[in-house]
C-alpha cells in the first residue's frame, strides 16, 4: 500500500491525459531528458552481459540456459543464455502465484507495477541497446520504443484497468419497498480475474508490443508468462527482471510473472497457448499464427497481426513536403514498423495542387523518389533513419519483390552504416502497380518496399484502399488533400472499416506516431487485430464481475 | 434532439442507478402501480388480435404471412400472422438504414430509444397477455418479465452505452511540445458502429432476454435484426413495432429495426447468422447453438446458453424457511427461468440448524419436499406460481428424467389450473444422486426436475457445484450457511469460476430473481454464456473507437 501512495498522483494524471486523450508523457520520451551518464552506465551493463547468463531474474530452477539473439548491426551472436522450463512446470507456478496475486488488492497492484516501472526507468540506456542488437532499430528508436513509449504505454493499460476496476462499488446496501414489505441485501461487487495469461512478443518491438497485455494482465489480478520471440527477449526480460523484483520485496511470489525463452528450432508458443490452464493470449505477429490464436477455444485473446496500410494523395499545397513527409514514414526502421505505409494510391490524372495548378502523376512519383533517395543517401541521416533489418526473410522478402509483377520505380540504394558495417541494410524499393492488378497490392510486404497504385482517380483511390483495409487489416491511413468534402469522403470510408486516418502531415511528425494516452493503437475492428491499445475492453475482457449477495440481518 | 430532452433526466437517473448498483425502477414493477382500465384495455387489445395479422410493424411488403405461437395454457393455437422475408433482403434494407442510423447523434438515439419504452409502457398488459400465452408463464411473471423488468433492462444497457459513447471527447486540440518545436493536431475520437447485429430470441422469455441486446446495439448505432422464437413472436413484436413508429416520426428508416419471423419447418436463424453482412448476434438457447453462433467465424457475440444452478445447503436457523423459499424458486414458471436452482447439494451427515442441532438428511429431504408439496398443492398458489410448461419437450424431459438413474424423492402432483383445464402443467419432482453419479446431475434437465445430490460434506458439495459451473455453467447459486468461514469458502470457489453466490435468502425474495441496474445477469465467464447484462464489454463490443488526426493549420 506505501507503493500506491508513493505513486498515486502519476496514476491520477496518466488517467486523466487518457480521459481526456491529451498529450502526455510520464517519462520523456528524448534521452537529452535524463542523466546521461546514467544512460552510458545502463549502455555498458548491455554491453558487458554479452556471452553471459541473463542475470536478475526471479524464477525457479531452470531446465537449461539457452539464447539465439543475433544482432542485425553487427551480426554477431549476443551469446546471452536464458533460463528455459518446461511448459507444464511454468502453468504450475503460475496457478501458485494465481493464488496470493488475485487476493492482492488493486491499490497495491498498481503500486507494485508503477514503482517497476520506475526501476525500469533505471535501465532504459541498457534496454535500448539490447533492442538495437536484436531488433535493428536506431538507438533513438530503441530508446524511445522500448523505454519511455513502452513503458508510457503499460502505465496507459494500468490506468484504464484501475479505472474499471473502480468502477462499481465493492459493497452495497440493497433496498427495496415493494408495498408493505422491505428487502435489504447486503451486496459485493468483484472484478474476478480469469486467470494465467499468455504474453507472445515480436522480434520488431519485443517491449512495446508486450508491456501494454503484460500491465493489463498484471492489474486485473493475472499471472502472466511472457514468451518473447527468441530473436528478442533481452528488452522485455528487464521488465520481468524488475516487476519480479518488486513483488519480492512486497512479499509476494515473484513468479506472478515468469519468462518463458524458447529456441526457433524448439518453439513452445502452441503448446503454452493450447495449456487448458492459459485463459487469456496477447499476440503479436503474423496473420496466419494470429488467426490461429483468435480461433483457440476457451480463450480471451488480444491480437495485433499483419497490416497493410495506405496513403491517399488528393491534394495539397506543397506536394514536395508532403513527399518529404512520407518518405521519412517509408525509410524509418525500414518500414518494420507496424504502422508504416505501404500503398500509395495516386491517381494517373495527377495531384491538386497550390491555386489549382495540377501536378502530374510522373512528377509526384518523381517528387517521392527523389526525397526517398535524398533522405537515404543523407550521409547524417540515411543509416540512422534506415536502421537495419529485423531477419533475413525479411531482406529477401523486399528482393523478390518485383516476382509477381509491378514495374520498378526506385531501386533499392547501397548504403553503408560506418559503425557497423555488416548489418543487414535494405534502404526502400519503390514498386508501380496499377489499380487493375489487386493481387500485387493486396499483400502485406513487411520491411522496405512501398508500391504506388496508379488510380483513375481519387474515389478509386478511396475505394481500394477501404476494401484492402477490410480485407487483409490497416492499423492507420494517411491521406493527403486540400478539399473539405473529400476529406470526409475518406474518413467516412476508412472509419466504416475501423481505421484511423491522419490528414495532411507535413514537416517532422509522421504517421507512423502514435501518441500514448491520446492515439489508440490499433482499432480492433478489421483483419489487423482483434484490440486496441487501450481502449475499455483492453482491460475488462481480462476480468469478471461477479456480485454476491447476502439477506440483511 | 426534442425527444432527448423529454428524456435526460430519466437516463440520468439510471445511469446513476447502474453506477451505484443500488434498487432502482423505471418502470414499477407490480401491476397495481399502472392505471388498471388501461391495463385491462391493453390486454383486451391482445385477446382481439388472435386469428389476425400482427398490425403495426413498419416493413416492407412481405413475401407471405405466417405463425405458429400456440397457448401452453389453452392448447389453442393463436392464429397471428406475421410478416416472413427473404434473408437477403432483409440484410439489404438493414444496410441501407445503417447509411442514416450511424449519423444519427447518439443524444438522439438515446432519447428515440427512451420515447419507445414509454409507448410500449402503454401496452404492457397486451405484452403480459402475449407473453402469458406464448411462454406458459402466469399473468404476474409475464407482466414483470416482458413488461417493466424487459424495460428497465433495456435502459440499463442503453444507459450504459450512452456512458461509453461519451466515455472520450469528441475533438481534442493535441499540443506537443518537443525542444523549439511546437506539434498542433486537431483529433477527433469516433464511436464507430460495427454494423448489422441480429437478435435471436428465446421461446420462455422472449422480450426480457432481447431488449438489452436491441437496446444496446440501437444505442451503439447498430441496425438490428430480430429473429424471435417461432413460438414467441408477440411480446418483442411489440417492442419491435414501437421503436419503428418512433424513428418513423423522427424522419429514419423505421426498418432500422426489423422483425424476422420464421417457423420451426423452415428456420432463417443460421442463414441469418452466417450471413457476411451480419456483425453482431445477441443469442439466448441451448448450449449446442450457443456454441455453434460463438464460434462463427468474424463475428461478435453475446450469448446466455444452458446452465445448471445449484444450491449449497450447509447450515441455517430455520431449516423450514430455507426449504419454503427454495420450493418457491423451483416451482416458480416450473424451473424454466436461467435462474431457478436445479441441483441441491446437501451433506448425509445433516445439516446444522439453531443453537448446534443437527437436522438429519432425510429430514432435510422431507422438510424440502414438505414445502414443494403444501406450495403446489395449495389452491391459491400452486397454479398460479407453476404457470404451465412452455413446450412438450420440456414436459417429456421431465418425464424421462429417472431413465438414466436416481432415486424419485417426490412425484409430480397431479394439479388443474381452474382458468385452463388444459394447461401443460407437470410440477416439479425431486429426484435424489449420489455424489459420484457426476452423469446424472451434470445434465440440464430444462424445467421441473430439482435433483437432490447427497454428498459427504459441505467441502464436497462446494467442490461439485464448483465443477459442475466450470463445466456446464451456472447463472447463479444459493447457498445456506451460518459460518462465516463456509461461506468465505463457497465465494471464493464459486466466483473463482464466475458464478455470484446468494446467501441465506428466506421469506419473499428469491434466488431466481436478479434486479436490474443492480445484479448483474449472468457473468459471461463460464460456459453459461459469454456475455453480462449489462457490463460495460456489453455495450464496448458493438463498436469501435477510431481516432483521425489532421494537421492545424
Amino acid at each position: 500500500m506505501s507503493l500506491f501512495k508513493n505513486h498515486r498522483v502519476d496514476i491520477e494524471r496518466a488517467l486523466e491525459a487518457v480521459r481526456k486523450r491529451e498529450f502526455y508523457e510520464q517519462f520523456p520520451e528524448h534521452p537529452s531528458a535524463y542523466d546521461n551518464e546514467a544512460i552510458l552506465a545502463s549502455i555498458a551493463v548491455f554491453e558487458s552481459s554479452n556471452n553471459k547468463h541473463f542475470e536478475g531474474l526471479l524464477q525457479a530452477e531452470p531446465l537449461q540456459w539457452s539464447g539465439e539473439e543475433n544482432s542485425p548491426f553487427s551480426r554477431k551472436d549476443l551469446g546471452i543464455l536464458y533460463p528455459t522450463f518446461l511448459v507444464d512446470d511454468l502453468l504450475e507456478r503460475s496457478l501458485q502465484a494465481f493464488s496470493s496475486w488475485k487476493k492482492t488488492s488493486v491499490d497495491s497492484r498498481a503500486g507494485i507495477l508503477m514503482e517497476s516501472l520506475r526501476r525500469v526507468e533505471r535501465r532504459f540506456g541498457e534496454i535500448a541497446q539490447s533492442t538495437l542488437h536484436t531488433t535493428g532499430q536506431s538507438f533513438m528508436m530503441s530508446f524511445q520504443a522500448s523505454g519511455p513509449h513502452a513503458a508510457d504505454r503499460a502505465i496507459e493499460a494500468l490506468a484504464m484497468a484501475y479505472q474499471e476496476l473502480n468502477r462499481f462499488p465493492s459493497a452495497v446496501d440493497w433496498n427495496k419497498q415493494a408495498g408493505r414489505m422491505q428487502f435489504r441485501l447486503e451486496k459485493e461487487f468483484l472484478p474476478i480475474p480469469k486467470g494465467v495469461a499468455l504474453v507472445i512478443g515480436c522480434s520488431t518491438f519485443p517491449s512495446w508490443n508486450s508491456t501494454p497485455g503484460i500491465f493489463a494482465n498484471l492489474m486485473t489480478g493475472n499471472p502472466v508468462i511472457v514468451k518473447p520471440h527468441p530473436a528478442a527477449v533481452y528488452p522485455v526480460a528487464v521488465y520481468v527482471a524488475e516487476i519480479q523484483a518488486v513483488l519480492k520485496e512486497e512479499g509476494l511470489d515473484p513468479q506472478t510473472i515468469q519468462l518463458a525463452v524458447d529456441l526457433s528450432k524448439n518453439p513452445l508458443t502452441k503448446e503454452l497457448a493450447e495449456h487448458p490452464s492459459v485463459k487469456i493470449i496477447d499476440y503479436t505477429g503474423s496473420s496466419e499464427f494470429g488467426n490461429y490464436i483468435e480461433a483457440l477455444p476457451g480463450k480471451t485473446t488480444f491480437t495485433e497481426k499483419s497490416a497493410i496500410n495506405s496513403v491517399i494523395i488528393d491534394s495539397g499545397n506543397d506536394l514536395r513536403e508532403i513527399m518529404r513527409n512520407l518518405a521519412f514514414s517509408l525509410c524509418l526502421y525500414s518500414g518494420q514498423m507496424c504502422t508504416a505505409p505501404q500503398n500509395f494510391f495516386i491517381p494517373e490524372t495527377g495531384v491538386k495542387g497550390k491555386d489549382g495548378e495540377v501536378i502530374s502523376y510522373a512528377q509526384v512519383l518523381d517528387l517521392l523518389q527523389n526525397e526517398v533517395s535524398a533522405l537515404v543517401l543523407n550521409p547524417k541521416m540515411g543509416a540512422g533513419v534506415l536502421g537495419a533489418l529485423n531477419k533475413e526473410s525479411t531482406l529477401q522478402t523486399a528482393k523478390d519483390a518485383l516476382e509477381l509483377g509491378g514495374e520498378s520505380v526506385l531501386e533499392s540504394a547501397h548504403i553503408e552504416n560506418p559503425d557497423f558495417p555488416k548489418a543487414r541494410i535494405y534502404p526502400p524499393r519503390i514498386i508501380e502497380v496499377s489499380a487493375d492488378q489487386p493481387e500485387l497490392f493486396s499483400r502485406e510486404f513487411f520491411g522496405p518496399v512501398a508500391l504506388i497504385v496508379k488510380t483513375k482517380n481519387t474515389q478509386e483511390s478511396i475505394a481500394l484502399a477501404a476494401k484492402l483495409a477490410q480485407e487483409k487489416g490497416a492499423i492507420t491511413c494517411a491521406a493527403y488533400t486540400s478539399d473539405e468534402s473529400t476529406k470526409a469522403e475518406i474518413k467516412e470510408a476508412m472509419n466504416s472499416v475501423f481505421v484511423p486516418v491522419t490528414f495532411n502531415l507535413i514537416g517532422y511528425i509522421w504517421v507512423n506516431q502514435h501518441a500514448t494516452y491520446s492515439d489508440f493503437h490499433g482499432t480492433g475492428g478489421n483483419a489487423a487485430g482483434n484490440a486496441s491499445f487501450s481502449d475499455a475492453s483492453f482491460v475488462n475482457r481480462r476480468f469478471v464481475w461477479v456480485g454476491n449477495r447476502s439477506l440483511a440481518r
